[in-house]
């Protein structure tokens, strides 16, 4: 069987300007990086913003397990099927992330037959916008810390400096550092902090910015430290503006690839989907809406965290309208859900489906409380039986959704093609009343205990009190009418990773909160979220080669 | 009077594809980044490779002065000078550093009428390259640390850890940190510190290469940290050596761009001239003398840093071989090394300038010693008198150089054509008998007292005990074949920042040595060399600004 970059690398690309022409993209639009890569070039926005959008259709999944379930997969095999049904489609994803690319194994390019392409530069350095965050990050931090050192009129307190510096790397060693040792003109001593780039809350604007000036507003409001005296201190106040913007200039275009099919995809921005909210830039989606008739997007992580985020706070903050949602699940997650362990998930086990259907079960019940059409898909594999699919089409039929079984991991655009043909006809048939769960009005407590309550099932939730405490001083400094961005482990609906299926007699537990006002949300933590990973004993990097003429062997 | 972003930003570029037309590089052998900027591909190379040489000539200085020389400028201008009398000329330059852009004025594009455009982008992102230096320095990092976490088969003392961490930014609290703080998990607890990207031994290594095969060889070798018992620990052991080759595949391929006035410009490769070589790249320099009849490139800092590595290190390890040296002095400067101080430098001061002539004296007598004929040019200011011109002009004569006035800062190419003119007529009339200052098989001791004593005008050379030992070392691990790079302060011959015009009777002091086993050479420190700048009071970044159609203000 070939591996994914084998896939990718016997594609037959076509050159990026061919991709773009029957979207009416012309060479002008673009900003090409190499061959087949482009940035859309600020002008194309200004010509085409006044058009009527397409169709929008969130891609998002039941809760994430070992057995992996395949949103990228689906949205890009989804996205390919489209074009074959004679469907103007584009697929809007996000960038990976370069850190996670040398620990553990695992591409955000898609898979099989379902990949965008070129696979090796995505994965790698793309078209440098995480580079240029990373740089923006960390002008913002040695400005800050410059302040200080020539004499600190602001009166930052070095113990209340919440700017991290961030890399894209998953380096351990640098999530707990002291900065500024040696001598007087080395710095002030003080304790600081590096964070994955893609948690950098710089990652979460661009996603959020509708343009340039946008950018630079929240830029602005961003919260570097607080004063002795406990008022925020910003990145406007710093000066740090116009530079960061000036090298996020290009950042902020959406790029544009191709699938293994030539489907256009817009691939653009990357912000986790803990502490931030997890989706592609607001402004790919947006132009992508102008360009296409249909879009197929996704959201990080599964409905309860990605999906949530994307209407609560995208749709929401950007009036994107959202015309369908597709769920994604597989019959070996659903038995892992069951209860039946990884190395026998091959096994058919009805028993253990119907046990583990109930985290897909919560997942629908969620979706239609944002008013939006549900479709229901499997990703197929090899081991699964017919029997698993039937009893699983038959409890989605019960539930008012659409099901199609989507063989796209395997046979690419042509494995999509029932799951776009229910997609279709759900477009056309089913009206979407979407809305927010929660109005931007309530107390932030209200926003917390909705979100808890009514997406993840908790009975409760429970406020830490440093965490109540800031809650309040948040409502106090004006930052109480902002959305909530949940940081919860993926695994469960709970904030306990072991619990899978669908946990119900559980409280949730608030630990920690702070505001990312340049994003423009509050992040709750229920728990110790990592934003910076390490990498393994073996890390993926060992496997990672290059030829004398430039070939790459061992991404995944 | 305009400034240099202003003249940059009205300059009609043309498409970097007809820059690239006449020199034979077809579309195909271009790798776009937007219109007016390209790498070359590893095929062009393929294509070219056995092709004739051109000619070579360096561009090199006096001692650099707050007055300011032009070494850029006069590339440029040169460049664009030889076009304009119908050469075939290309220029060969160094990428600007992020960093020092945010800090202190000082663009490196040139200045005036004689720039590469678009000189934002150079200054800001551009290819991407020091991204992907800095990624994979990091990576090499991030892995040696996670050996040691993983168990430490190697056998890695945690104090004698060499490899630093790097970012492409001013930020002096990175000078001297204390990484793997907190729980098991996050690391052992050990000193570290960050250099600015260009003091990395990534940036040497891409710019000393030949091609992939070359640069993997010379990434294996770097020895990152010294076991308990005092054995090097390489790249190669710690298994980094495909995973930072496959960051670096596409920043090993020369970026090409254009003057004002369309002349070819590979712009690749920074590194510091102090601890490493600071010259454009290997590949960039070849790849132009294939293409081009006449290349112009340039070194960083004096002739006594700049063109002794120009010719000790890159020629010779790279086999090139240079025809002329062009080497770059002003009426301010030459007064400022005659003591005249910076204020007083517009008034005509004849004795101030006999005074200090004898820097550009001792510079001249340094470059003849490398058998290369010598063009000594005046970058002109309008304060320049006449008188003051006459007066160097006889003073080069005398000693058997060359001389013309440059005018290419306020006339672009016209204003070098005596220039070009110069450079022609000793391409044609005089041979050169290009060679090494040392032979490698000499002692390191010996390798130094010849620099110090030819090149800088010293007495003796006194070495600290550390070094002395470390020198030792070095010969008995087999790295005393290798050529040493020389880490002095730039203002001075001597080790005396302070100790202008051409000083004698003085020591050298090495005060530290190490041997940067992939770039291939050994760094004798004479001083505290900083590898990490910080930010001044007002930083250059709050001046620096994008308008809402992403048009740059405030880089120099």
């Amino acid at each position: 069987m070939k591996t994914d970059i084998q896939i990718a690398q016997e594609a037959q690309m076509i050159p990026i300007t061919e991709v773009a022409a029957p979207y009416g993209i012309s060479g002008d639009d673009l900003e090409l990086y190499g061959k087949y890569k482009a940035k859309l070039s600020d002008e194309l926005w200004e010509e085409v913003k006044d058009r009527p959008d397409g169709k929008l259709v969130l891609v998002t999944a039941i809760n994430p397990t070992p057995a992996g379930e395949g949103k990228t997969t689906t949205s890009v095999g989804l996205g390919q099927a489209m074009a074959k049904l004679n469907q103007k489609a584009m697929i809007c994803l996000r960038e990976p992330s370069l850190g996670p690319c040398f620990g553990i194994k695992g591409g955000a390019a898609g898979g099989g037959y379902a990949q965008v392409v070129p696979m090796e530069d995505l994965n790698l350095h793309f078209t440098g916008d995480f580079h240029a965050i990373t740089s923006a990050n960390n002008l913002l931090a040695a400005m800050l810390d410059n302040h200080i050192q020539q004499g600190n009129a602001l009166n930052i307190d070095t113990r209340q400096i919440v700017w991290k510096r961030c890399l894209d790397m998953n380096d351990r060693v640098l999530r707990n550092v002291v900065v500024g040792l040696g001598a007087k003109a080395d710095g002030y001593v003080r304790e600081d902090h590096f964070v994955i780039t893609v948690a950098s809350e710089i990652m979460a604007i661009l996603c959020l910015a509708n343009d340039m000036a946008d950018l630079k507003e929240r830029l602005g409001k961003i919260i570097a430290a607080y004063t002795v005296s406990g008022e925020p201190v910003t990145a406007a106040q710093l000066n740090a503006v116009g530079a960061m913007a000036a090298l996020l200039k290009d950042a902020i275009k959406p790029n544009l690839i191709q699938t293994l099919e030539h489907t256009p995809a817009l691939v653009h921005g990357g912000p986790f989907a803990n502490i931030a909210h997890g989706c592609n830039s607001v402004r790919a989606t947006k132009t992508a809406l102008k360009l296409a008739d249909i879009v197929i997007t996704e959201a990080g992580f599964g409905a309860d965290l990605g999906a949530e985020k994307f209407f609560d706070i995208k749709c929401r903050k950007s009036g994107l309208k959202p015309d369908a949602v597709v769920l994604v699940a597989t019959v070996r997650a659903l038995k892992y859900n069951g209860g039946v362990p990884k190395q026998e998930l091959a096994k058919e086990n009805l028993d253990a489906l119907a046990k583990g259907i109930v985290n897909l079960e919560k997942h629908i019940e969620n979706l239609q409380k944002f008013g939006v059409p549900v479709v229901v898909t499997l990703n197929a594999f090899a081991t699964d039986t017919q029997a698993e699919y039937e009893f699983i089409r038959d409890f989605c039929q019960e539930r008012g959704c659409e099901f199609a079984l989507s063989e796209v991991w395997a046979k690419g655009g042509e494995g999509g093609m029932a799951l776009a043909e229910k997609v279709l006809e759900t477009l056309q048939s089913k009206e979407s009343h979407y809305h927010p769960l929660y109005e931007l009005d309530l107390p932030l407590k209200a926003k917390i205990g909705t979100i808890a309550r009514e997406i993840y099932g908790a009975d409760n939730v429970v406020y830490a009190p440093a965490a109540s405490r800031m809650l309040a001083r948040l409502e106090e400094l004006g930052f109480g009418n902002l959305p909530v961005c949940m940081a919860k482990n993926q695994y469960s609906l709970s904030d306990d990773a072991s619990r899978l299926g669908r946990p119900t007699g559980f409280d949730i537990t608030i630990r920690e909160v702070y505001v990312s006002a340049g994003a423009g949300f509050i992040v709750a933590l229920t728990g110790n979220i990592m934003t910076m990973p390490g990498l393994p004993k073996t890390p993926a990097a060992f496997g990672i080669d290059v030829d004398d003429s430039g070939r790459i062997t061992g991404l995944f």
